[in-house]
């Protein structure tokens, strides 16, 4: 499901990859990660997909929030583990929303 | 591949989406519309990827062209089938990419 964000602006950090072929531990710190994400300060949501290319954007309160999570000990671990094992390359991006719309279908 | 983009600032739009079953001219259309951004003004690259969950980041010089973009002829006809067809729900956000950080990984 879609990400239930607040009224703008807020903050969101959108991380691109492409993985290596190797996954031991991947799917199980994958999951861990948005679960303890969840459990942040200031967290408001999160989405994920990948393909060739690998999308998860997650979303905010403030910059704060972000560098907390940043230095967070568990993802940092699972950060170093990222650029030793799993990841080809990635780029991760800090933005601030300032706008969003939204469409919802309406019952038929 | 991964968006090859400049040093920020730059504009990015967060484009999430979950589909309905209806899948009649939805490919062709997705792919004409990375088509044609890519050919205007202020496009600086696009990521996709679509599980549960659809992402697609795409990424500009500004504002401007985000809102030229937006009111393209061709694309606005097919956010309206959009809105018609293809989607249960979905969320826009326009965002100013404030940093971002790289890896990439050495040739062992």
């Amino acid at each position: 499901m879609l990400a239930h964000t607040p009224e703008p602006p807020y903050y969101t950090v959108i991380f691109t990859s492409v993985r290596t072929e190797v996954n031991e531990g991947y799917a199980d710190t994958a999951a861990r990660m948005v679960e303890l994400a969840a459990g942040q300060p200031g967290f408001l949501g999160v989405e994920s997909a990948r393909n060739d290319v690998g999308i998860t954007v997650s979303y905010w309160a403030n910059l704060e929030a972000i560098r907390n999570w940043k230095h967070q000990a568990e993802h940092t671990l699972a950060r170093h583990q990222g650029r030793k094992n799993w990841y080809q390359c990635f780029k991760t991006r800090i933005c601030l929303v300032e706008r969003d719309y939204s469409f919802e279908r309406q019952p038929e």
